[in-house]
């Protein structure tokens, strides 16, 4: 645990034992916890403890390599359960979860919009929003910090727990998030030799970050510009860098990366494969919100639409598009290369070119798909190459796990008839969900963690996509639906055998 | 030394390495400072300074027992001179001197009073005015910090250093003044059982404790309630824990304060002896100020006096009230006990007691007699409890230390004759000035001295002699001028007899 709470006893002092009460507090704390450290904020805290709580005063410590810190000190024998925060800093959403540090346990959950959005939806804008501008750094930092105390907030009203008691916040970024949490101008991701400022920040009190907690805040530490501490905390998440056999891990947000490896070897890659699955680039695409469509079934020329919250359809998350391309393929709608069949039915011009209505007045055309290819095979092909790497083939893979929002509402079976997901035994296939979020919860609750991450980060082999030499070749080939080697998705001819669809 | 500047030459990241700039800085720091953490505060200069430095930074460290901290980060190879501040927080005055830390020389020295005052001349008023009203021990903190950061302001100024980029500030202050600096109550120091809330605190962050400068502070360790960070700052100086022979060090301000020992035992103890030696209960006593009598000749009747600044006299400061104690009883105006003889020339009676004028409308009574003797009595008393203690007698004694602005200005002589100061060799007897100042200013250079503290304070054993069973007997004794033993005082008694004074 990152966190301990211990009720101390301490014996008042008396004529012949003058110890001053720092030194009483220190020496009764339990001997393996040494060294041990009196933090200034709880210090200031020692005389009332000791004078409401008698010399029984409850002390927060937070862990860190070189010692505990005691960072906050209340009067009399209190709760001692270890509460701590978990939480997964996303460019679009800040989530967070108020962790039971003993059982792990998630006490509850709360997620708000990324306040940096002020500064700009997406990641690039804001970068170059506060580049050499200090000011402006400056306030997407504090844009940054409310956010987190937004989800505080809100985890302290669902809880009613004093959620700035806690000794520990884990926090789980990707790079640029990171620089920013930290005041650090982030255009050094984005641009060549694309070299952060900082990977492996060391852990600090909350209170020097800006953040309202007793504790101190870890922060998952970055492989890479474009692999961030929310992929080294989702492959913990996973376990994966435990496993004996070959894992799979993509995560598919705002950005596609991708990990594959075992406790022997960790190959790990980005592209930016995201923006068209989370619904962006698609014409009537939508965040997975009120209103969006999640899930799609055409049979007879009929659709039938789930809506997220009911109500009348707006437009498409992520996992309606996977859905919807998959129902398009499957009942003829488009053929092989993603292309709409003039000669079907329901499909029809809209505004120069093919297309089809999935609900009165919303529609999904060719430049859609188009572009909704191109990102899938994006994502297709960073595996692929991965798997030739290795030398090994889907075959060898025991788990393929999928994590983002994204992965979590996805049906399976649609996104391996598209071809996004590898035609392998379904049970092999994880929507893992929040694996950032997971992975600081984890990290909150076992404190080897932390000293592991040195040792996956450089386990970790990061390949750039851009400069690999037939990166184009093989996405054209995995533009098709699901590829144009359709023996790598038997599951996917079969059926579209069946149909009778060519 | 307690801090380091350091200038770094970093490969500048490239494709084939694109290591971050916080892992190229530290690993491109001399081996031997191993382990260096980065502190957030230098992190946050580091895009800049490797900008502007083109990768080349000084970088300036502060030293902890368990690591070195980056604390400041200027862009390219700038001056590596290191300096430091030195801060003795005395309850009166602030003194502080920005040390060259590799000479160890003072560049600069300057003083202020302690903006405490303003919450009460004496300590104790100041100690009742916050007991338990958190607002104002929050005002008495800052008005702490305020002080040295007003001493900071003259540092620069005279200097034309930019003094808040310093990498260290030791501060040596009574336990007093060590709580108020960290917003502590220091009601405990006062109160039995007499227990500190803290005697030891680790190095701190400047900025933690509100003062504006980049490194760490480090505040002597006090050893007890009455025997501050100050005292064990003047050990320090005198190098007495590191001798073979007997030391004495007698610091008397507004307190005094006594250490008798050398290596193998330090034997420590402290008393109300300061106020009158201070000018503070004789009625026409004064700082040693500007119209402050420093030094006085009674010779044929007519007073010589040395007046600081020149001018008129105003009052008398220590050392006056010492050379005025001594002429009187030198000129058979004062006998044995401290009594104004009334057959005496000059001798007469004033407001209902008898005394004399030692300037035009300036007395000096029996009562100030009388109640400086108390104070002398009871400084020579502890001190000669102390010997008895260990078995030993003057004789043994190779150094007497004597600490205090106004150990500095007083007269060998003078002191020896009223009997406040033994009558051993002179150049035993050594006027060590600020030795509270001295102290912090050698921790600076010398990190030794940190690590050797917690043993200088284990040796030192607390005498408090408000127990000591025959204190009051001795005292009185030692009331005499020099004291009713004059087999004590040969040289004294020589002289007298060469006078023919009773």
């Amino acid at each position: 645990m990152l966190s301990r709470k211990i009720a101390v006893e301490m014996t008042p002092p008396y004529d012949q034992d003058t110890t001053d009460a720092s030194a009483r507090l220190l020496s009764a704390l339990p001997r393996e916890l040494e060294p041990v450290q009196l933090d200034l904020s709880a210090l200031r805290q020692l005389p009332a403890a000791c004078r409401v709580g008698e010399w029984t005063v409850t002390a927060t410590l937070s862990w860190t390599p070189s010692c505990y810190h005691v960072v906050a000190l209340a009067p009399g024998r209190g709760d001692c359960r270890v509460y701590g925060i978990a939480i997964d800093l996303g460019s679009t959403t800040v989530c967070g979860q108020l962790v039971d540090l003993e059982t792990g346990d998630v006490v509850c959950q709360a997620s708000v919009y990324n306040h940096q959005i002020a500064f700009g939806e997406d990641i690039l804008t804001r970068v170059f929003a506060c580049k050499d501008q200090l000011q402006k750094l400056e306030e997407i930092r504090r844009a940054t910090v409310s956010s987190i105390g937004q989800v505080m907030d809100a985890l302290r009203e669902r809880s009613g727990y004093a959620v700035e008691t806690c000794g520990a916040m884990t926090v789980a970024g990707n790079t640029t998030m990171v620089h920013f949490l930290l005041g650090l101008d982030a255009f050094c991701v984005f641009a060549a030799p694309y070299a952060p400022w900082v990977t492996q920040p060391e852990p600090m009190p909350a209170r020097s970050l800006g953040i309202d907690m007793a504790g101190y805040v870890y922060l998952y530490p970055c492989r890479a510009n474009y692999l961030g501490g929310d992929i080294v905390s989702g492959i913990v998440a996973t376990g994966m860098m435990e496993r004996e056999k070959i894992c799979v891990f993509l995560d598919i947000g705002t950005n596609g990366e991708l990990v594959v490896g075992n406790r022997d070897f960790l190959l790990a890659g980005a592209g930016a494969a995201g923006p068209a699955l989370e619904g962006g680039v698609v014409k009537t695409g939508m965040r997975a919100v009120d209103g969006a469509v999640s899930y799609v079934k055409l049979q007879d020329d009929r659709f039938a639409l789930t809506v997220i919250g009911g109500g009348t359809p707006k437009g498409l998350c992520g996992s309606g598009i996977v859905d919807l391309i998959a129902q398009l393929r499957l009942n003829g709608k488009i053929d092989l290369l993603g292309k709409f069949r003039r000669e079907a039915s329901l499909v029809k011009e809209i505004h120069g070119e093919l297309g089809i209505a999935y609900a009165p007045g919303l529609y999904f055309v060719q430049s859609d798909v188009d572009e909704f290819l191109r990102t899938k095979a994006a994502a297709n092909t960073m595996v692929e190459y991965m798997m030739d790497q290795i030398g090994m083939t889907m075959d060898d893979v025991d788990r393929f796990y999928v994590a983002g929002a994204f992965g979590a509402y996805l049906d399976r079976e649609s996104a391996v008839t598209i071809g996004l997901y590898p035609d392998i035994p379904r049970e092999k296939l994880c929507s893992a969900g929040n694996t950032s979020l997971e992975g600081a919860r984890m990290l909150l609750c076992r404190r080897e963690i932390w000293l592991a991450l040195p040792g996956i980060l450089k386990t970790m082999e990061y390949i750039q996509f851009g400069e690999v030499a037939n990166f184009v070749d093989r996405m054209t080939a995995a533009s098709a639906i699901p590829h144009t080697d359709m023996g790598r998705y038997p599951s996917v001819r079969r059926r579209l055998l069946e149909r009778g669809v060519p």
